[in-house]
């Protein structure tokens, strides 16, 4: 099966401070889950270089992809570039093709701000996709992009494709029973199972189940194999 | 000035599988700021002892207060309580007050499932708070919180008081003007204020302001002299 692993950086300090909800994270979680890629972690970090090193050189070689959400503008509190370009031993470069890009959006407006907008991790690709105005940068395994919502989601649905690996298959139970009283049936599926990921869910005064069940594999049969088990042995379940 | 660092665990494949979305760690993030905790970690990792005993081990020395969200129910895949254990080297024990009251609640329905919900770490510490019926489990410096949102917010709610720290004065700037434009008055203030959190944030498609700019600091009179001297730079901005 190929399998691909991946962990999201969020920077910023607006979202540690509660000023602002991070939705980034949660649409690229489904966004990688339909693509079959398994995210096993989310960091939220602050806006400081040495912060960002670290989450950089303790997570990109654990990973076969990060993505970084935020950080990239052209004030004072945008250090994503130089964070990056530190973790991975990196040194800051401007970019001709970026730096003409903005040149000719700018025109008399361009000032160091707008310039430091070309600034990228030294090796970093650019990656034009579709109807993008403004490149995503790639180095190693690192995926950059901005923080803002609107931006980040046209960013990666330009550049998803070529992420998609094998996808996971899920079924679902809904059962009436308490987590408590079906405890010992998942364990036994999960002994007959062991490779199965099950998840189980108590949902609090809802009308039409007690516990959600996902059971999830990238191999449709044993998924499908273990969902018979367990549903054999769950009276009052019901299947979808 | 007395402050206090904070770190967030949340622990739940559902989240990084794309299935639910994290409401926990937004709500405490507004909550420890009100109290004036500076949150500096949020992070999501899956239902693995390893990698919560690693997580443990990594942010529990780093920040004065860990609170951990998710995975202490009956099943399976509910290892905090283990996965902290490990981190911090002790042993799991069945905590006699809390099987009593698991005994007393569960009556005849008492398993080997409901008695899981007395393990705890060696040395663990029940507060009992308010109206709580179920206390909130601490260890050293980490504070065991239930996944689901309702509970969740009713734990911290109820133990939050103690965690007060010096507040935060926050003063805020909206201008129209674009952020490349006004980079070089930040950075001038920040030159006069080194101290200041000043945080830059563009908005898209809104009529009434560009950038949102957030001035903080635990000296009231600091951020006052820095939010005079940034907005007479700017011709364009108006304060709050």
């Amino acid at each position: 099966m190929r399998n691909t692993t991946a962990a999201i950086i969020v920077i910023g300090n607006e979202i540690l401070s509660g000023k602002v909800v991070d939705t980034n994270a949660a649409f690229l979680s489904r966004e990688l889950r339909q693509l079959g890629v398994a995210l096993r972690r989310i960091l939220v970090i602050p806006d400081e270089l040495d912060v960002i090193a670290a989450a950089v050189r303790e997570l990109q070689p654990a990973h076969d992809v990060i993505f970084t959400s935020g950080g990239v503008g052209p004030t004072h509190d945008d250090v994503t570039i130089a964070g990056v370009a530190q973790g991975l031993g990196r040194q800051v470069v401007r970019h001709p093709v970026l730096e003409e890009k903005i040149r000719e959006f700018s025109g008399a407006r361009i000032n160091p701000a707008r310039l430091k907008m070309a600034d990228v991790p030294e090796g970093a690709q650019l990656i034009f996709e579709g109807e993008l105005a403004f490149p995503v940068l790639q180095v190693e395994n690192i995926y950059i992009l901005p923080g803002i919502p609107d931006l980040f989601r046209d960013k990666f649905l330009a550049m998803r494709a070529p992420f998609a690996a094998d996808p996971f298959f899920l079924r679902v139970i809904y059962t009436r029973a308490t987590e408590s009283a079906i405890a010992e049936h998942l364990n036994a599926t999960l002994s007959a199972f062991p490779e199965l990921q099950l998840g189980s869910y108590p949902k609090l005064d809802d009308s039409d189940y007690r516990v959600r069940l996902t059971l999830e594999s990238k191999d449709q049969s044993y998924v499908n194999r273990a969902f018979e088990h367990l549903l054999a042995q769950l009276s009052v379940g019901f299947g979808l």
